[in-house]
């Protein structure tokens, strides 16, 4: 089943807020076996609305329709929806009475307009709102499911949830199951690359690459008439997936993170980790510790922007930055032995680079990082050319150096 | 002139990402007096695509592009509007000199399809891509303008605001000028309510505002025949709200950052600053050194997790962590003072809180942040209680922590 997404608001036109919704809704659509083909945002104005919604009747089946169902004269959703359909708005005495219940105890009374929220389509399904005063509404006709929910974040998803989900699922007849595959260290390009013969040939399951600054993301999806065949098309897939991207793969968690798949394995050996950060300032850190409960294995970091705080507080020798600059795998290397030392830690990983657009030179031109890490009395340093801006090199140099951090923890406690 | 957005990308109707092209390029739109109609989504296949170019291009006089440029087979943008446009795609060598320039010092060889991204549309005009491979195109039909941008944001907006903003200016013969002014340490329904007046007798400027992380933008905005008057027209309302929102606006410049306008009033007075962060973990030094030459004025910071760190590196006294714990305007005040010290910095920024969604005490529940400055031996400390999971909690923190330096210095040093 085909399903279309209607948002109906000017403020997104005007880029007053972003249309998370759209995602919210998506992901659970593909959650569902649901495939989307087309959202479309358009602003409060019937002649555009009604447009969109007679182009879209016909081609999905199923609308999911949000926004405009507030009560001021510019929410027009429900009275375009009803006369394309050919339906009438009459009075719902239970949407009425909760309006009442919603108001009572205000000081102010309601407003007059708010009734226009209690009026459904003729032989539609009402679908209660908990968060707020706009009931939602399934209509179905012969062609095409029809549901409108109300534009708020936190009305339409639990609306959705609790009301909606519970709808689609009853109309599918197959089990959609996916498992992600997380993919660090190898471009988009040369990911796709390794297994465009996979891709070329893929039916069921398919395999669908995400890029992600410094990662790339492999869904692999399957249809099936119950969950366990769905997992036994999925299994060979991933396993070949695997074989191809060997160590490169982080989790096939959907839900984990680079950082948290550091975390993971760091509380798994009972490890701690310090961060030793030039041009990242921080941000390495930073995303260690948006791990929730990250103080087990976390305790403190440093950021040695200048030269004199590396030799001072990491105890980078004066010799190594004279003789080969502060960005150099030598420093790195004494940044992250200096910094396990300095922290008492097991781990430290150390970034050191030209985040660019000045600095740099001849040899080492801006977009030169060095990422080192300290694990177990060894080093290991790796030198990457990234480009972009300086934010996009500051954030590839840190998945960068949570990736080396990973594979050196593996390699050095992996098999104790 | 009207606009119609296209965003292509099976990742979109999954709900992998959220769109928040379409919120930049709207509000881009917005400011540039063109009216937005529609926004569509459309996946990664050439027959839909295909119908949507069809409709959008009767219908709208500028027609943006995002996504779908990239090297993949599943990209397919350029090659479906080159088709319903009736234009052939020839190599472009200074698109195919960019690809070799980029890939140049890297290990791996350039992936053959690449190449596929340096194909342009006879006779259009090519959009230079510094952040990525795909450039972007601007095609001029009879009755309407497309332009095709890569999906990207780190890759888009940067082509947008440099190439295609001044190329959109230069199409409409009134003049449009906008201020923009930044406030932070307000709400946005409060920022609202404090000039619901004058949104609402507005006509010529117009006042939008934007809701950031911590932050609120107001967009003040006028049309005339030349940039003298429409200035003119913007001069007095801006001043109106100078006089309303006072120190809360950090600037007028519209590509200025908080962080940027911290960096700037350092460098004006001469002053250096340092960070010690606790449950921020480093996103404040992170966002410091994120400007451009931001070592003239930040030389070292200090991520102090766990209390230890916080006594040891910043002499936080035991008694201070006993009595009052870690997350406690005591604490915080001493991190800054601490901080400053050790750095050898004349500013200090410390924060220190409950991220969540653990943790936190019943004085004290997740969400309590405590940000600390120290400047000319004084110490300013603000409790906040913010909301919204970890990272926005940690975000909204390192945005008032960079606000209240920005005051701080303002008053030690602001009547030097």
């Amino acid at each position: 089943m085909t399903v279309e997404m209607i948002f109906v608001g000017t403020e997104l036109l005007l880029g007053n807020i972003v249309n998370t919704n759209a995602r919210f809704l998506s992901e659970q659509c593909a959650s569902l076996g649901l495939s989307v083909y087309y959202q479309t945002v358009v602003g409060d104005n019937e002649e555009r609305l009604q447009s969109i919604l007679e182009t879209a009747r016909e081609r999905a089946d199923i609308l999911l329709i949000g926004g405009g169902l507030g009560p001021t004269e510019d929410d027009m959703t429900k009275e375009t929806v009803a006369k394309v359909l050919g339906r009438n708005l009459v009075m719902d005495e239970g949407s009425k009475a909760h309006i009442e219940t919603y108001f009572k105890g205000r000081e102010d009374a309601i407003p007059e307009n708010n009734w226009k929220q209690a009026m459904v389509m003729e032989g539609c399904t009402i679908l209660e709102n908990a968060n707020g005063t706009a009931p939602g509404l399934i209509v179905e006709t012969e062609n095409c499911r029809v549901i409108l929910l109300p534009g708020p974040p936190n009305e339409l998803i639990p609306m959705f949830t609790d009301q909606v989900r519970p709808y689609l699922q009853g109309l599918t007849e197959e089990i959609i199951v996916s498992t992600m595959v997380k993919v660090c260290g190898i471009g988009e390009s040369q990911a796709e690359l390794m297994i465009r013969d996979l891709i070329d040939t893929q039916d069921n399951p398919t395999i669908a690459t995400y890029a992600k600054t410094g990662e790339v993301h492999l869904r692999v999806t399957a249809r099936a008439a119950d969950e366990e065949s769905a997992r036994g098309l999925i299994g060979p897939v991933v396993e070949e997936l695997q074989n191809r991207f060997g160590d490169n793969i982080y989790t096939l968690d959907e839900n984990e993170t680079l950082e948290e798949a550091v975390v993971s394995l760091l509380r798994n050996y009972g490890l701690t980790i310090t961060t030793a950060e030039s041009c990242t300032g921080g941000l390495t850190g930073s995303r260690l510790v948006n791990v929730a409960g990250a103080s087990d294995v976390y305790r403190m970091g440093f950021i040695t922007y200048c030269d004199e705080a590396k030799h001072q507080i990491l105890h980078v020798r004066q010799e190594t930055l004279d003789t080969h600059t502060a960005v150099s795998g030598e420093a790195a290397g004494e940044m992250a032995e200096g910094g396990a030392k300095e922290a008492g830690a097991d781990v430290c990983v150390a970034i050191t680079g030209y985040a660019g657009p000045g600095g740099g030179t001849e040899d080492c031109p801006a977009g030169t990082v060095f990422v080192s890490c300290y694990a177990a009395g060894e080093i290991q340093t790796d030198r990457l050319q990234l480009s972009g801006n300086r934010n996009k090199i500051r954030e590839m140099a840190t998945v960068r150096a949570l990736d080396l951090a990973r594979r050196c923890i593996l390699k050095q406690y992996g098999d104790r």
